[in-house]
């Protein structure tokens, strides 16, 4: 069990009154290294009793030998310890709320029966009265399977679950939208895309999430082809946009043009392709993909279906062979893969003012350490190194503006207005090389993603409302 | 649009300000019996504005004309005009909330990455951990098709939001229950089933709703059989209940045993099968049921499967004739079934003292002014006459109590404690002709539910766990 630095564990103890004294207790505490800061009596008793020890060390090292030592002490049991990450998660970390309360038959007779039966025949009527007179006006559905969680894999649905639960909360502390986390104990392709469909009724959008590829591909096309509510897969398009968000800084610094740049991808999964597909429709023009293979080529015929149409797209020149080739010369690095890919010596190959977005999770393809002054801009998804590339920047204020527009679909043009957005939070007076990005606490941005998007939602006919602070009547 | 009475209304007008002034408006509107009380401007405009026109009218009847009166006026745009019950429902009554704020990055990484891997971690390795560290233990999906909503019938998914979000509403007002609806997009019986079954990872309990019989039988049952969450099919248990509470009490009433009583049941649908299989549960052996086709009796052969089963079970004379005919000699009529289907012949034919449970929706088997002095006990589903036989008195003290047990299901027996609960809270000196049942804003009904359920959950075994104020060290 990991614990944050400047430690507190909780300790859940039941003890004998009669072999043991709580003094005693305390004594052995302190012998370990434990300073007890708190005690919340959770179960009072006459021979037995149950409390809480909130206890302070310097050193999470200490926590094993100190467990051990209460554990074997005679007329004590330890039920349990806890750290502070885990005491936060007890019961969950979101709630469900009524937005009016009912005190009496008069509230109960109009948010229930028999008032609410008129406004469930006005949405009969007309089935898009939905988006204005339920929870879809600002409720998003996110959706997993738990097969690609973090850093952790196919850790499955309940597992999943404190992550979606993270991740609605940032969706409703950052830019207000009620999200509720979905996690669905299949894998099965079909299935899943049968599942969401049927979902669509409560919502106003679904962001899948974690799910992994090349499932992914799948099921985000043929939902995005089958409901009319945005359907976003984060870990594809959340990563690419901001991902162009940076570069479109990082760009300015290095003063080199999109449309000029020789970008290598490294890693083509779901998030690869994605970010591939978002830079070519932002101007970049020679863009190379690499994996296990070596680079994605037109002359090769590949088990992955998804590179052969990535080779027809991309790698203008067909350059062939491994990272380490096809880096020479390059602008700009992006990786998506594993960690340490990348060599001091690849770096030192690339074009003049090199970039890297160095993606990899935990641990970049290369570390700044490794990378010395042979980069320019240096950026990674880490929030300890300066320039974090954080798809929360992009998320909570597309769905905020997606869901203000009522819009059919998120499409590419939203995304790339999403990024843009983004870009233009950091002024040209801050701009410099270790702050390309916003912080995801910065509260500029999410308003500026938000107006952005629903101003490209309703230039290309996708937004079926207007928000009142895009009407002009005048 | 039925309104309710001391009416207020919304007007959204949208003015010309060249060919009207809001003078001439007020003016008309004053004419045609309405009365501004309050304005707010919602688009100010030089040329053109937009205001909400709160108006007061005496009588609901004079909405049409002064609201064609608005419309006719020249340089008015009658936008739209909404009721109070339907301004309540502007973007749904229920939202998600946070727990805990995330102002700043250690917060970010202890709801989010990179502490929440281990809380993800621990689940997967005890999958039984995601009852306690996820919003599992607190919540329950309300799952509805939208096929049989109130007394509204097939309305579908999106109309029925509005009804679920209610519930959830009354799942959190009156036992702190977070209830999620879940509407959806398909009536196909196998398909509701692998959709709720995939959903049970994020939820602590299925609370079903408003699906049609008969396939609201097997998708409870397969759900019960294959779930290890509580599976409550409110619409046939909590009537059930809370029918079995009202008949405790008004045998009281009568003096009468529940094992000596002849029962009649009008109507053996979801809700009918439900109740009658809960009153032989309670020790009522004379029970006859029914239906379009008369008594259900064991010489038939029906094509609706369930009525064969019902056959088997009740009827112990094998009775046989029209409602008319079996309610002769009966002491107590379940309704659940159409309007004025009982006669005041038909209950003066019944046993002394007869009690009569008219639940149809909206107008009973029998009025109270048909009925006369004929019935001794009277209770409908309506809360305009006395004995509002309501469920919203039984599920959500019983959900509290069996998300605090843990429980795996929700068995016949904690149903029998559930009702047996809520009768107690009528004390022997209440207990009248005219309150044989409490008021749902009674407030000692859940605790009393919820610990009948605890008790049983745990006695009965079905419990996984005791709740902090059900045990007792010493």
């Amino acid at each position: 069990m990991r614990l944050e630095s400047g430690t507190s564990v909780i300790m859940r103890v039941e003890m004998d009154k009669q072999a043991v004294t709580f003094g005693e207790l305390v004594s052995l505490i302190g012998q370990q290294g434990g300073d007890i800061v708190a005690i919340d009596v959770i179960q009072p008793g006459r021979k037995t009793e149950i409390r809480d020890l909130t206890v302070s060390v310097a050193e999470p090292s200490v926590i094993g030998s100190l467990s051990d030592a209460v554990k074997a002490m005679k007329g004590i049991h330890l039920v349990n310890v806890s750290d502070r990450t885990f005491l936060l998660h007890l019961g969950g970390k979101i709630q469900v709320r009524s937005k009016v309360p009912i005190k009496n038959r008069d509230d109960l007779s109009r948010v229930y029966t028999p008032g609410v039966a008129n406004v469930c025949l006005a949405i009969r009527d007309d089935v898009n009265k939905s988006h204005s007179l339920t929870i879809r006006r600002n409720t998003v559905a996110v959706v997993s399977d738990g097969t690609a969680v973090l850093g952790l894999g196919d850790i499955g649905p309940h597992a999943a679950m404190p992550v979606m639960e993270g991740k609605a909360m940032l969706f409703k502390e950052l830019a207000g939208v009620d999200a509720f986390p979905i996690c669905l104990d299949t894998k099965d392709t079909e299935e899943i895309i049968a599942i969401v469909k049927a979902l669509a009724p409560t919502f106003g959008g679904i962001n899948l999430e974690d799910i992994s590829s090349p499932r992914c591909f799948e099921i985000e096309r043929r939902l995005k082809e089958e409901l009319d509510i945005p359907v976003f897969h984060d870990d594809q398009h959340g990563t690419a946009v901001v991902l162009l968000a940076g570069l479109i800084n990082a760009l300015k610094i290095v003063d080199k043009s999109i449309s000029d740049i020789k970008v290598v991808v490294c890693g083509v999964g779901a998030a690869g392709f994605a970010c591939s597909r978002m830079l070519l429709a932002a101007g970049v023009s020679r863009l190379i993909g690499v994996d296990k293979c070596g680079a994605i080529h037109r002359d090769e015929r590949y088990d992955n279906e998804a590179w052969n149409e990535f080779a027809r797209l991309t790698n203008p020149d067909n350059e062939k062979g491994s990272l380490s080739e096809v880096i020479a010369g390059a602008d700009v690095f992006i990786g998506l893969s594993r960690p340490k890919l990348l060599s001091n010596a690849d770096v030192r190959s690339m074009n003049a003012d090199p970039i890297v977005f160095a993606m990899a999770n935990p641990d970049p393809e290369i570390t700044p350490d490794e990378a010395g002054d042979a980069v320019r801009v240096f950026a990674t998804g880490r929030s300890d190194y300066p320039n974090q590339l954080n798809n929360v920047l992009a998320f909570p204020g597309i769905f905020r503006g997606a869901l203000d527009a009522r819009a059919r679909t998120i499409s590419e043009s939203m995304k790339l207005a999403a990024a843009h957005a983004i870009a233009s939070i950091v002024t040209p007076e801050e701009l410099n090389e270790e702050y390309i990005i916003p912080s995801v606490f910065n509260d500029k941005v999410v308003p500026a993603v938000r107006r952005a998007v629903v101003q490209e939602a309703i230039g290309s006919g996708v937004a079926r409302k207007v928000p009142s602070d895009f009407r002009n009547l005048d």
